[in-house]
């Protein structure tokens, strides 16, 4: 293990996910921020967001010392980060982008982008410790993914479509100040959104669960809501089996793949709230099987903090990856 | 329409459903509270529910002048109402049960409750118009049938199980002091219960889904969760459409059904959020089809007042139909 | 009483006060919306608003036709709504300002400003009776005045300042997006502003004090919250009396002076909660002395819901008088 | 500074406060929890709290083993923790007792209990590193008291009562399940309780202001508020000024009083939110004039989470202290 302290760029510091990151990053054993920017709040101290910063000021994304840095993230929204993380590619550092640029390979996408990890250590791990170039994935891919991934690559599930049915709290809407995400629209409201298979996470979950699928993979249906809690996805996952299957054949799957996993615990006797995973790096996750049907199907929810392993807690679990570090260093578990 | 006033009997009124029916017939013009039971608070006055109340003590169900009414609404726990159901029957007077004991037939029932009609007026008005009892739908189950009953009766639901995946406001859970009903539990947190198709509204769902097939009816898979609201329910309801029947021929089965109902609107362009429902005896429908699957599937989202349309709302428009009084009276909109 | 129905124009009526308004008028007995404007939404349905709305359609303020109404109600930004009142002023009909623009006379304010009335019938009926045009008041000041004119009216208020500590939900800071209004930033936080004296609704405050107090008027230190609610006005206010005055010489007096007030309840033996007075157009207050301190002092708490005793409801009220209808009609009680 | 590992034992583990205190210990890297009682909660496993907990089994109070201990602590209710207390000292480990039972001097009470320091560093730190017994601070004069204590050591308070004005989150209330803490209960709403100088948290704070005074100790009137979040106490004190003291004369005592202390940080440009101090063991304090009133007067705003820094987080400061480890081991900041 390398214990060498790692110089560290944020650029986008001032989102959700950003101010998460540099809260991690401010507590990180060996991790010192070199900057961080904002395009916004460029001029303010880093301490506005954590008590605890080094005394740095937010600078604008064209002043950042990419250079600088042994690992810089990108928390820019999604379409403006794809040019930062090529020219902090180019600048040397390791590169770890939390947008969804490089999550799903695209054709005539340049060079360069083929050499992005998807940042999902549970399935990637050994490749992600090689990496120069990390994409971290979605927050509702995240739980999609570990939800579905063993019973595909056990080659398990059936041909009716897996239903993803998921609620995020409010911080995963962003902060950029937008009407419907006022305190007084979804204080005791609760509500759909994407419905009907047309969220842009989709294509990330689909391509994942092929890999692991290695050949047919299950088809999934996924609807996204908007739950009144600051944080927190709480994914409620409904697999049916391939024919012949029975539950019990099947139910023991996570448990299996996720035995050696930090950040993953499968629970025994009851199906996890988000309280279980939120403050937390941690995936929870319960399954059950389904009584009284004719074709056998599991129930399987699973809870994650959005902004954490949702989000700028895997980050920090795939920077230590790829610098040799403790993979659970500076992470709440 | 008869428009005497009826002279009402409310047994069990301070739990949410109690009290909700109480604040509902105190501003029904065609009601009139006779008296009101709680073993809890017995002695205090109807006014510490509603200031509008009339000048009524709460009294021990024992000591309820049954016979004294034209309608009596019961609101006690399920397995306790049965009793005073049976007697409020004998006294004379129409019964509303808002408890679950005779929402499904039971073999080996006494012969008084065969008379029981179910009372969801969109599929059984007119049977609920002759009715001198009456057992009014549980909350999950209103929204559940509501949405499945069309395709159902079309015959266009496919094999693989419709996903019925709902979440509910606190008060679905009742007014009793439970640990995990505090507000330091609930708020922030999102929970799934009675996973694996273990909820005893299962029983009244398939029974009317069942009516509504006339035939083999689709098999149902249902998930409550606990939202962080005081009132209402989403559901989000995943309907698998029958071999060769694309979404378009299925699609507009919910406006065709619900065309002339008065508490059933079905939105053209978005999908409802609690906001649509909750205060009124609304059921607000979308529906949509979903993309990139092989076998067809719509997504409905549905949302009513778990304690208005979903219990004491639903409980009046009941009694405004079995006396002959306008079904829509004294029920917000 | 007159029972003519009256034309009503809104200005400004896509924000929460002027969507409170909407709904009200629209089951108003006596009431017709003749028009709706909204500069941001201007092209869509008033049915966007309430379900139950004539089939309107939103203008632009420029194009309202202001001389078809009896009544037009103003719920234009502080600032902006003194031109339009002035023009809605001059094309007939009577007035209704819910903006602060017309609260407190201003030195050098133009001649026609001088008519308005304040509106708060509980100080100034009779003249709301005969007013064309009337300043509706705040709604921190609605509390805060009702809850101290009866003392200083009766010349029992101590030389030490009164202090009123009000907390308000989040509609109270209006539908514009604003990052502080986030739901994520609002849950579960809870925030004083405004301290040290300097909100704009003081001089309201003390204006109305002192008109009451005929004479010297009590001092007052005002401190609003955000509470993470939607709806509702707490106000704690902490009255020193006067020397020689006892509690119990001054405990009747809002018992006395709201005796016979449809829209006031003095409550006997507790203290009223937000719940009291939320979606009513009520005040709720109660009043007990203070235990163990040399110089007597009451402490009073007042509860009203901010859009509708506080805005709104209160508007409803002031047409009702101006147009010689039943002062409640229309109003939620 | 000591770095040996201190036994810890907790006498009352399953309420919220005894739960925050077994999170702490867990994690603080100069303790090892030897046993955790709770009537309620014995035979479970401590995990049920705490993931990282060791394993250990909770046990009835009658069965721990106090004399294995160094240090330990009860949140045992009021009342019952005295008896426990006697015990746990006798039993020879140093004792903290987060009950309000040792907190205020009493007559005729037992000569053993003399011995008791009270827990509040900022105002006792050379007494609680010598004592073997520690009466920690309930939560709302944690608050209070560092709010008042400076102005009342400097001898500028006025002769008009200070005004403290609190909110409370849910989790002040505890974890026994009552009615009125119900989420459908709690959400939406806010109250004041105890109006009138009646909580019994008053004589702690009058004592310990009193100390401070010196002499003639300014009067309090005191309301504490429940507020619909989980955790935090926001507090709005009004502080009088004595005669001819000006603003500018006292409003730089906090700063002063504080400037050395690890966990009270005097904002300089702005009043603190609950959000400044949820989740830390810090007070955060911010200080202002008022406008335009006769008698001078300070406006104080103070922050705590009432599970840290108002129990679980300064009992384990308390712990650092009389155990000669670094008084912010182990402590969120």
């Amino acid at each position: 293990m390398s214990d060498s302290v790692q110089r560290i760029g944020i650029l986008g510091a001032t989102g959700y996910t950003g101010r998460e990151l540099v809260r991690l990053l401010v507590r990180h054993p060996a991790a010192r921020i070199v900057f961080a920017t904002s395009e916004s709040e460029a001029g303010q101290p880093l301490r506005a967001i954590d008590r605890a910063a080094p005394d740095l000021t937010l600078v604008h994304a064209a002043e950042a010392p990419l250079g600088d840095c042994d690992v810089v993230f990108s928390c820019l929204p999604h379409g403006l980060s794809l040019e930062w993380v090529e020219r902090a590619v180019e600048a040397g550092p390791r590169v770890i982008d939390l947008s969804a640029d490089l999550r799903v390979p695209k054709a005539n996408a340049p060079a360069w982008t083929r050499r992005a990890v998807y940042g999902l250590p549970e399935l990637h791990r050994e490749s992600i410790r090689g990496a120069r170039l990390v994409a971290n994935p979605g927050c509702y891919p995240t739980a999609a993914i570990l939800a579905v991934a063993p019973l595909a690559r056990a080659g398990l599930a059936g041909t009716a479509p897996i239903i993803i049915n998921s609620a995020s709290g409010a911080t995963g809407a962003g902060r950029s100040p937008k009407r419907h995400l006022l305190f007084a629209e979804i204080a005791e409201d609760f509500s759909a959104y994407a419905v009907g298979n047309v969220h842009r996470h989709l294509a990330e979950m689909r391509y994942q669960v092929g890999l692991a699928a290695q050949g047919k993979a299950p088809e999934l249906v996924f609807t996204p809501h908007l739950a009144p809690v600051r944080r927190g996805i709480l994914q409620t996952t409904y697999l049916p089996l391939a024919e012949g299957v029975r539950p019990a054949d099947a139910i023991g799957l996570w448990r299996e793949a996720y035995a050696n996993e930090p950040f993953v615990e499968v629970l025994e006797d009851r199906m996890p709230t988000l309280r279980d995973a939120v403050d937390s790096n941690r995936v929870s996750i319960g399954v059950t099987g389904v009584a009284d049907v004719e074709v056998p199907m599991l129930v399987l929810v699973a809870a994650i903090d959005n902004l954490l392993k949702g989000a700028a807690g895997q980050a920090v679990q795939n920077m230590n990856l790829m610098c040799g570090l403790e993979e659970t260093l500076g992470l709440p578990c």
